[in-house]
């Protein structure tokens, strides 16, 4: 299916109201002719700008109807300005589309510390709210980008009870990404029949496996925010319980449409040439192979080395020397794709050539295989160029 | 005093044995006349090096007589050969100086995964014992260098009951640095007569603040380990107390002594051009205090702004509410040198060019002042510059 096609009954656009220097699309909305069920994974960071909060307070019902999110400034560290800031945001968008303030849900991403250009924004929610579109997705998509080189949308078609259901899902982040409970922006848009009730927990699941185990640079961003709107225009049976077969067969869906968006993220990550893949295998409970996974993934000395084409297993083992629990280091074995280079407490014979050609390609994965029982987990990352320093010591305030 | 000279009857050499490619010096030896209360402080990695198993095996009697000391090869993931060969190199230098082999304590770092030239190591050993001289301290710290760009020697006289004492210390680090219980190689040697009984709680307190508050890349080294050897040639009541007069001032001459060489560490961090100096204070307690300027200094984004000279207190901020547990980052203060740019909730009143010229020097301090209670702590590190990146990605394995 086209990914610049939204479910059943959503809209959406963008515009540049000119926050963005560049010029660039800076602001876009997402629409549902009806209300939908809604909820929403945030940041764990204790700074926490000022959208999350009011996204809180209009989240209380569990349902909304439309996004409103603005770039180029993430209204972070800005008081009770900027409090007022985003509920004016929420307020102009419900008055532009005759809905209630607190369906409208609204995020901000960009520069900490200054002030949203209200009046700027006030024009641009105007304007797009007046030329949404069912194939403004795409559009949608750019207005929310900040470093991202490419827009991120993903779509997936699947079978619900008595028809075909739609998720649709964008996403922005290529820095300061590092997961908790959230990370960076992300909205997901479904027309499957989702009960209030389960929204959230359906949504929690698929984030922990997915946007929450993914890092770009190690820092959580006070701005992240993942949002589930259900508008239910797909019909059938309301879904009200995550074990019934249709809600396991929404929750995987929903966790495919997670995934495959981390996974352009991590692509995308600032600088970034390679995406890589960890895995952990055989570690003694799933909470060591998250640690060791991330560990390796939040590796500066990992990640420069598979920048530089090094096949340089001993910082691998080092960095889950260092983050492992209860893990003995010495009974691991390490893969760089398929070629084995660490193999029970000493180097394992291989060829360098191949370990070179391992990491030669745009996509490296990294396998660490413990001895310790049978728990597993993924995470996703990129390589650490001289790109990821010059983006960010030249991304002035 | 001269950081060169060592205290009374310590003697040290260095040498290159080959193991490093480049031809400079890679072995060190550091020598007392008569046997020394020693202790280690060693690294929490879960991996750790052959050497650093020897070491804790020798120090079971709290003490020793000679380090032996090898740089290019960190015979780490060696598995049981590795153990042989540490053993090796104890044995080896203990003939050569007539000792008892676990009189000697041994330390390797460099690349992980290779084993030990142990015919270039064997000859390098008897070269430098017949050649230890009480004037080869900056000779033995060149010795241990590896991506270090200066050799790193500390030296301080203070006064002892009835007389002076000197502590004298060297290190090695640039990279894969980050504390836990010990970080990089530190070696501090002293005539102070000090019992075995406190050799090791002294050191864990000075290591504690000073060693363990540094930080370059946030990766953890499995070769750590610092070392403290006391042969009390300086006379004068043994040091058995560490709340005595004569203890406390121990105490304090050595957390100088280590706090001055951890500075030297971060200075020459891999790539830097500042030395970053973060302090925490108003906070709830120390563990608090530590934990927030641990996560300032360990943020790649803080870092590669400082290295743009930048004044992005937002990101100072962030990584505040990243690593907080219990603070408020909307009731904080950051400083930037003496320019407040951020105080509660929001950005301050300053000036641009007040803030830029805070970063322009090769020292950068960062003031984060909470509301929470009176607990503070320092932390030291570096910025992150492209040529981390570059040095980083060269560095084959």
């Amino acid at each position: 299916m086209d990914p610049q096609n939204l479910p059943r009954g959503f809209r959406a656009g963008a515009t540049a109201t000119g926050v963005k220097a560049s010029g660039k699309p800076d602001l876009s909305i997402l629409y549902s002719e009806v209300p939908c069920a809604a909820a929403a994974v945030m940041t764990q960071n204790r700074l926490k700008g000022a959208a999350l909060y009011v996204t809180s307070e209009h989240l209380r019902d569990r349902r909304a109807q439309a996004v409103v999110i603005n770039s180029g400034v993430a209204n972070g560290c800005t008081g009770d300005q900027g409090m007022k800031d985003a509920r004016e945001m929420a307020r102009l968008t419900a008055e532009a589309l005759h809905l209630r303030p607190d369906d409208v849900l609204v995020a901000s991403t960009g520069i900490i510390g200054e002030f949203l250009p209200l009046e700027k924004i006030a024009r641009g929610i105007r304007e797009v709210a007046g030329s949404l579109s069912p194939d403004g997705g795409l559009d949608a998509a750019k207005g929310i980008m900040t470093t991202d080189t490419v827009p991120k949308v993903v779509s997936k078609e699947f079978d619900l009870d008595g028809g075909r259901a739609t998720i649709w899902g964008m996403c922005k982040g290529a820095g300061m990404i590092h997961p908790r409970l959230a990370t960076m922006l992300g909205f997901i848009l479904t027309d499957a029949p989702i009960a209030e009730s389960i929204a959230r927990p359906v949504l929690l699941e698929a984030v922990r496996t997915t946007f929450n185990r993914l890092t770009v640079d190690g820092d959580m961003s006070p701005s992240d925010t993942v949002m589930l709107l259900a508008n239910r225009m797909a019909g059938g049976p309301i879904i009200d319980r995550l074990d019934s077969a249709a809600g396991k067969r929404f929750q995987e869906a929903l966790r495919e449409v997670c995934g495959a968006l981390a996974e352009k993220i991590a692509r995308d990550g600032e600088g970034a040439t390679k995406l890589i893949r960890i895995e952990v295998t055989g570690a003694s409970d799933e909470e060591e192979a998250e640690r060791i996974a991330r560990g390796i993934a939040t590796s500066n000395l990992v990640k420069t080395a598979i920048a530089g084409g090094d096949p340089n297993w001993g910082r691998i083992v080092s960095a889950l020397g260092q983050h492992a629990t209860v893990t003995d280091p010495n009974r691991a074995k390490v893969r760089l794709g398929d070629v084995l280079v660490y193999d029970d407490g000493v180097r394992a014979e291989y060829s360098e050539r191949k370990a070179a050609e391992a990491l030669a390609g745009n996509e490296v994965t990294i396998h660490v295989h413990l001895a310790e029982g049978k728990a597993s987990a993924r995470y996703l990352t990129c390589d650490f160029t001289e790109e990821y320093v010059k983006i960010n010591a030249d991304y002035h305030t």
